[in-house]
């Protein structure tokens, strides 16, 4: 998928919502345990109730690991359903990989050509050779920790390099890779303030942002920092969406919170591109 | 295995090598290709003929995603036959993971865990909660990237953090992690010289180096500036042992491989316990 097919959903749904696939079978309702693929009929569940309010998912590949070869086919055919069903969804593959670059490459084939996600997620600390794999994918999107939600982030991303913090040169040496046009950045919400100096940087790239809601991360900060002109944000919200309830009613709940942040959505779009 | 073991086990066979278990279907002997599991049956080859000549195994994780639910599969029956026959073997599953706490928690449980891998590769970039979840399991080891084998090494782990370059930061930072203990480091040998300096921060700790032969590192020069009193290394070689042939004898050119390098790492020991 393109950036601009991307802006386009974006515009036409009011929504840059991405919801996080990340199934637990401890916290999923129990009458599904009884199904083939417990896993893949929650997740269905769930796109069939909320794929008209937001514009991409993004499993957790860990979520999928832990439940090992099953894990994986029900990875395989939720990335299957989105693609075949709802084809205009952004999908993500938050896999957190790197690696040398003959490895790195191997990674890229699995999750944008074999599974054919839209994106994946990689970690920079093995620098360029480990990046550029991910990025030689044509209409694939590359999507780079910089700074995230968690309080590890203060370990090493928020300490100073060469004058500025390790995540700004995260961005910037990124930008100097080939086919950098490719990239987008997961940037928490539980430091939105960090948002706008991020933008001087990247004032163009897509950000991925997770933490709003069950992290404490606030839309409306998010918005009024990260925000471009090509809207250029995804907001992820995992728990606060699937689990709502874990009863037979869990995807229409899903459904109703994901409606709620939708509707956010549409007047923060709304202040912004009157204003 | 405990770290003690590990050490037993160098002394036993005079060797600190670590075989890199990458199987690329492609570079394997193609009459292999006819078997049911082909990966599978390559490695029970490499590993029936070299255990004698090393301690520990890795295969990295992405050459066996590769291959879809069969990878997965592959890997699986390969860490079982390892533990089943070779128990005293050290296993390494070379995955690069790291995710924010409970999403750490299942990579850990996967690999250390239902795996049952004596240790997991991990990418510090995200920090203390996102690697102290691996730490959390008794006997088993955590590997930290610090300065990896790559170029793309320069782009961010040897920049200067606070007046000091980020790989010295992320030893000392992890250092005070809990079960600190049960940390070991992946170091590069293809930057020997810098082992000198690490030995400083971290003198007791095991290293994992790759990168020698193939990507250039010398066996010499590693053991100069990285051995300790309890020796402290394991050195690993991929591509130069398993593809030493790519006829029906590939297992016994792997074992003259291993030989080579294991009757080298004899020398080096002789000198560095006798003087």
């Amino acid at each position: 998928m393109t950036t601009n097919q991307l802006i386009q959903q974006i515009k036409k749904k009011k929504s840059f919502l991405c919801i996080g696939l990340d199934v637990d079978l401890n916290k999923i309702p129990q009458h599904l345990l009884k199904e083939d693929d417990p896993i893949f009929s929650f997740n269905k569940a769930v796109i069939d109730a909320t794929h008209h309010l937001c514009v991409a998912y993004k499993p957790n590949t860990a979520f999928y690991e832990a439940y090992g070869l099953k894990g994986w086919k029900s990875l395989e055919k939720t990335i299957r359903y989105l693609n075949e069903k709802h084809p205009e969804i952004f999908t993500i593959a938050d896999a957190k990989r790197g690696d040398i670059g003959n490895t790195s490459t191997m990674y890229a084939k699995v999750f944008l050509e074999d599974l054919a996600f839209d994106s994946v997620t990689v970690a920079p600390y093995m620098g360029k050779d480990s990046v550029e794999p991910f990025l030689a994918f044509k209409d694939k999107h590359t999507i780079l920790l910089a700074l995230t939600s968690n309080q590890g982030a203060f370990d090493f991303q928020t300490k100073t390099v060469d004058g500025k913090a390790l995540y700004k040169q995260v961005l910037e040496t990124s930008k100097t890779y080939t086919n950098s046009e490719n990239l987008m950045y997961v940037v928490g919400a539980t430091k939105a303030e960090y948002l706008a100096d991020i933008r001087q940087i990247i004032p163009d790239s897509f950000l991925l942002v997770p933490g709003v809601g069950a992290q404490g991360g606030s839309l409306k900060e998010v918005c009024k920092y990260g925000m471009n002109a090509q809207v250029g944000l995804l907001i992820n919200s995992s728990r606060g969406i699937i689990y709502a309830s874990n009863e037979t009613d869990f995807a229409e709940a899903a459904a109703l919170k994901a409606s709620e942040l939708q509707k956010q959505m549409a007047v923060e779009l709304s202040h912004h591109f009157i204003n």
